[in-house]
Parts: structure tokens; sequence; C-alpha cells
């Protein structure tokens, strides 16, 4: 049997998974990447091989009790039964909220658990979620090593006072700060830096993270200096169906005016704005893009996107100091040749300018010139909890080895 | 009898006011200024002349009752008791909220009352205050003509794109968009621009208004482009007791976590955050200069309060397209030099290089070299509203001749 590390990375209603070969390789060998997907309604899963062909596929009509229990058990025998069988020596979770304390990842003791679960009032749509596949694993298999790995871990080198809302002391110490999202992400980016353009891996960067949630990072020599994305993950730009940074004088009257409870404005905040409710067709930029000549609440809120990400890019622009450099990256980053040229067309006020051929082929540098330049880098957060997990259980050998 | 013409500023517990000869000239003419503070407590007047000497003072003593009702009588006896007595013969007032519709000043009629009264759901705290004084003097003296100038209405000029948020198209059409605000005061700036330099009239500006509420502007030629308070006057910079931007998510901590109500949530970030939360201390920028030293929060206050103008100064530039200068005003932007150094150095990224000695003296130009420069022009909001009063009076004029 195969010794594999396994990689979790739960959703509201789909877990992805990859499995890597647990060969102590400095780059990790994945030989598995797979999804359940519409799980509590109707479950589908499907998994390839590192080539890309298709190698399992299963769906479960109308089975909406099929949840994060019924899909590890699903998964557990299938990698038990392909290839003569996989054992499994770690499991890694994405797990978005590591707090003020965890600029790393850690081995899921349950300390650390209880301790994660306290950080739910921090990300409550998001944290008990990432927890669930953790403790399903825990009750099943007891000795199995677990790690998490936090989106928010990346941006613990923030400056103290890009951290702080204008807010009072007291609650900034209770956790009320600007921790950052898709860390795993900026991680990753940060990894493919040197391989890209040393200017990336030495200068100043803005990277934009386009995908159903959106953010974008500023980068001094390849760490976090500032992000879009504060205490929640609704804030910074705007989204497919979040709303990014709104006054909050807009809170207050949607609930004093439109009758909402504070539950019902966040849930409305979270799922019926953004490019949805701008356009009142859809969440998805490939749809609004099909539409937008014929729909003007497609255009609009097209042009919102991308004039919402040129005044966050300003912003980290004065965060950084200047710019060297800039990287699209997720869903539509890595895959929106129009919303990219829209972006640098926007932003070339700080000396960008746009590669059209380039651009089309999406992949590398797509800006010319003798100014910053732009490159599409396709993402891979798996990939950075593994090479966390396999970091995190090199230093415990360490220690384990020194102690003695 | 002189015929003069009176501005009123009604704050939450004061009321500011000024008194200009009605003589039709270009240049407003101002015979007095002067404020009542403390109302509903302490109240006191003072008024000065055109030269700054003290003309009249009076105290109340633990005169609660004593609010606009008794200041505008008051005042009203005032001015028919000195130099042989003032003929009023209009009064001009600071309207916070004007609406989607009023881009310029307007006469207040019943009609025009009752529709800024409706306005009130936008500004709750500020425009049933502004609207107070109003209805006081249409009751006291029916005929005398009254106008109101908004401190909206220099922003109506923003691509509709800068005044959306990423909110359904139904409750952006029910008023939910970004106004800005300090719009008299940025108004006045503008029209000192081709006295001060001929690039602020015809360039890229960002003006900061930065008086115990906060705000930038950016303008291209003179008119505003973008601006950082949007739907309410929490939005934007870090403010004397207002915390400015705030991630959503934390409104909903505070009520869910904290056990806030919605109407507790926003007096609480209206009045306890910004300088005075951040510090502990003050929400006074002379108090915490001299306390900097000492008092860790103090240098915390003041470092985040120039931290978020460099952000979003950041962000206005990239609404520009780029900057060709910045001008201070209003209290801390007129006086407290040690803050506009520190913000010209933050945003020395965009070209601005400080003149120290230039800078210490407080007027006219305070930067050198060839990049863009920075000046401090003092601000005069109802030099702005006379001016449009008497706009709005001759356009009046001007239909009533041609309807004649």
């Amino acid at each position: 049997m195969a010794k594999v590390q396994l990689v979790l990375n739960a959703g509201s209603s789909s877990l992805k998974f990859q499995v890597f070969v647990d060969d102590g390789a400095d780059v990790p060998n994945r030989i598995y990447r797979g999804l359940f997907e519409g799980l509590g309604t109707e479950p589908h899963f499907k998994v390839k091989d590192h080539e890309g062909a298709v190698v399992g596929e299963e769906r479960w009509p109308g089975h909406g009790g099929f949840g994060f229990e019924e899909a590890l058990a699903y998964l557990s025998d299938w990698l038990a039964a392909h290839r003569g069988g996989h054992q499994l020596t770690a499991v890694g979770h994405r797990v978005v909220h590591g707090g003020p304390n965890y600029s790393h990842a850690v081995r899921l003791t349950p300390e650390v658990i209880a301790e994660l679960d306290a950080l739910s009032p921090l990300a409550p749509l998001h944290q008990p979620r990432s927890m669930e596949p953790i403790r399903i694993i825990a009750r099943r298999v007891p000795g199995l090593p677990q790690i998490a790995a936090f989106d928010t871990a990346f941006h613990h080198t923030q400056p103290e006072i890009g951290q702080l809302f204008a807010i009072p002391q007291a609650i900034t110490d209770a956790g009320v700060k600007r921790y950052g999202f898709h860390g795993l992400s900026y991680a990753y980016l940060a990894t493919q830096f040197p391989k890209v353009d040393a200017r990336l891996a030495t200068g100043r960067v803005v990277a934009a993270h386009l995908g159903s949630g959106a953010s974008l990072c500023g980068y001094e020599a390849g760490r976090s200096v500032a992000t879009t994305m504060g205490f929640s993950a609704l804030d910074g730009l705007m989204m497919g169906t979040r709303c990014g940074t709104i006054d909050a004088g807009v809170v207050f009257y949607l609930q004093r005016e439109m009758g909402m409870s504070a539950a019902e404005a966040e849930h409305f905040l979270y799922t019926k704005c953004g490019l949805l409710g701008v356009s009142g067709i859809s969440n998805d930029m490939r749809e609004l893009r099909e539409k937008a000549e014929a729909e003007p609440g497609a255009q609009r809120a097209i042009d919102l996107f991308v004039y919402r990400i040129n005044r966050e890019f300003g912003s980290l622009v004065a965060a950084l100091g200047g710019v060297d450099g800039f990287v699209f990256t997720a869903g539509i980053g890595e895959n929106d040749a129009a919303t990219r040229a829209d972006v640098l067309n926007a932003i070339r006020w700080a000396g960008f300018e746009l590669d059209e051929d380039a651009n089309l082929i999406g992949a590398g540098k797509i800006t010319r010139g003798s100014g910053p330049q732009a490159y599409v880098i396709p993402t891979d957060e798996e990939w950075t909890i593994v090479r966390e997990m396999r970091a995190l259980m090199s230093r415990e050998d360490e220690s384990r080895t020194s102690a003695a």
C-alpha cells in the first residue's frame, strides 16, 4: 500500500481533496485531485489522476442526507479500493481562521481543536464548517495525524498599524482586527515569484485572487504587507455575491429602514449582493460577459467590479509606497482575459501596459513596456497546505530528536 | 437699517452663524461671524466683527432648555440692537443631505422642506437637526426667504460608478448610494484653486478636510470625482470619535457577540471610536500630540489616522488616474503642522516633498521640488452658502424677468 497524505478543503456545500505521495520529496507529488459537490442536495463525486484523467465518479441523486460524514467514508473506501490501496499517513485541512496566534500550520490536538472552535465568532459562516471534517476524522481514525493550515496565517506579517480598526483597544484585543484571508493562495503565489520574475520576489507586488471570493494582497519581498479582506470575508473587493467594503451606515439602514435583523442583513450582504446583486442576473462573470451587450445591469456589475479593484489597488500601492508588479490568479484571474484587460487598463496610471496578445493566451507575462509587469499565475492552495504540513511535521521530528 | 443676509450652520449642540452685507458684491462682505455652543447644557454666545474683534458675548449658565429656538430669538434681538439694526433679507442654511436630486442650493418652500425631512433616514443623526432652524424661522418670520445649501451637492459630479455600492439596483434606487459630505468646504476650496496654483484648477487634486469630521475629496479640474465619505458621515477616514471605513463584519460582531442593538452599535461607531477610541485619551489631536511621547495609545491613534489617510489617498489617486496636487484644510489641516508633515511623508511615494520650514508657517505652499505640490487653504463653508444663495436668487430673478 502506498503511503499518502490527504488534503481537505471544506466549503459550504463542497469538499475538495487532493492526495499526495508521502515520499519526502521537496516538490509534492500529487496523485489525485477531486471533489464532492452538491452536499446536502444532489451529491456528486469526481476524482482525476495527476494527468487530469477522470478515474472515479459517482452520484447520489436526491440524497440530501449525504454530508461530510458520508463523503469522508466514501473517500476512505475509494482510496482503499484503488491502485492496491493507500495508507493515509496524515491529513491536512484548510481552516479559514487561525485567529491572532497562528502564523503557521498547527497539529490538531483536542486542545487546538477547542481553541479553533472558539474562533467561530470571528468567522461564523466559515469556521464551524472548516472544523467539521476534522472532528469526523478524529472520531473515525483517532491516531491519524491531522494538521490545520490557515487562510489568515500568511497575513501575520502585516504591520500592526495595518491590522487595526479605529476602535477602542479593548475590542481590538478581543480579536477585532484585520486578519485577511486567501492566505493559502497568496502563500503559494509567493513561492512562484522567484521562478517568474526576480522583481516579484524582491519588490512590491499586488496580487489579485479573483474567484467567487475575491481579494487583493500587497507584498513586499514576498511577504504580506496589506490585504483587502479584513476582519471578515465580506470586506474589500466586490465579489460574486458579497458586497465588499460597504459604509457601516448602510448596514444600519438595512436594519432600521428595511426591517432586517442583524442576521438577515449579514446573510443579505454575503449572498444577494456583489455581481449578482448589481447585475440582477448572475454571480458568474462568464454569464455576465455573455449578456453584457444586451443587459445594462451585467455591464454595470462588471464595471463596478473593475472600478473597485482599481480603487483598492491604489490603496495597496499607498501601503507599499509604490508597485513593481501585478499578479492575477483564481477562477476569474486565471481564465477571464476580458476582466484582466479591463483591470490592466484601469491601473494603467501606475505604469502597466497591457499586451493584448499575451493576455489572450493567458499565461505568464501579459504586459509589455518598461514599467511594472503583470502576470497570470494559477494558484494551488492544497499545495501550500501539504507543504505546510510537511514543514510542521519535520519541525516536530527535529524537536523530538534534539530533545532525545 | 443695513440689509444683511444670514448664514446658519446647525450642529448637534452648536449653531454657527455669519452675517453678510446684502450689497450684491461678487465677493461676499462679511460683517459678523459667531456661534452659540453648549446648547442643551451650558449655552454660550460669542460674536466677532469682520476684523476678529469680539463684539458680543453672553452665557446662560445651567440653562439646559436654551436651544435653537432661544438662540435664534436672541440673535434676532442682538442684530436689531446693533449698529442701528439690521434688516434680514434672506437666510441660508447648511443642510447635510440633499439626497439624489439637489446638486445646487434650493429655495425652502413647504414642499421642499417636506422633501428634505423625508431624507432623514439617509442621515438620521444630522438631517433632523439641520431642519430645525429652518422650521423655527419659517414660523417666526413667514415671509423671509430661506435657502438650503447641501454638503452632498458638490459631489453630484462623481461618475455613476463611483456612487454605487455592490448591492441590488432596487436598494440603490431607494437612495443607498455614495453621496459624500463636506461638499460646502470642498466647493469653497475649488473657488480658491485658480488663485493658488493653476495646476490645482486644471489638474487632479486630493483635498483633505481634517476636522473632528474628516474626509478626502478627489478633484479633476475643480470637480469632485470621488470622496471618502459615502452613504453616511461614518465612512472613509478615521475621525475624532468616528471609526471611518470598517468591515461590515465588525458591525455584526458588535451586535451578535457584544450584545449591542443596531442603534447602540451605530452610536458606538459614531461617538466612541476614532482618535478617542484608539487612544483611550482624547478625540482632540492637540491633546494627543502633547501626550504622544508618554502615552503609546496617543501615538498609535495618530499613526493610524495618518496611515488611513495614506490608504484612502491611494484609492483616490487610482480614481483620478494620478495626482497633481494636495490641499489641507479645516481644524487639523489648517493648524497642525505635525500631522501635515506626517501625511506628506506618508504620501511621498506619489512625489510630494515636504518643505519643513514652509509647513511650520502653515500657509500657502508647503512642499518643494519638481513633483506635485501641497498647499494649506483655510476653508469657509459659510462663504460657499452665501454665494450659492445669491446665485440661486439671481437665477430666480432672471427666470422671473424672462417669464415676464
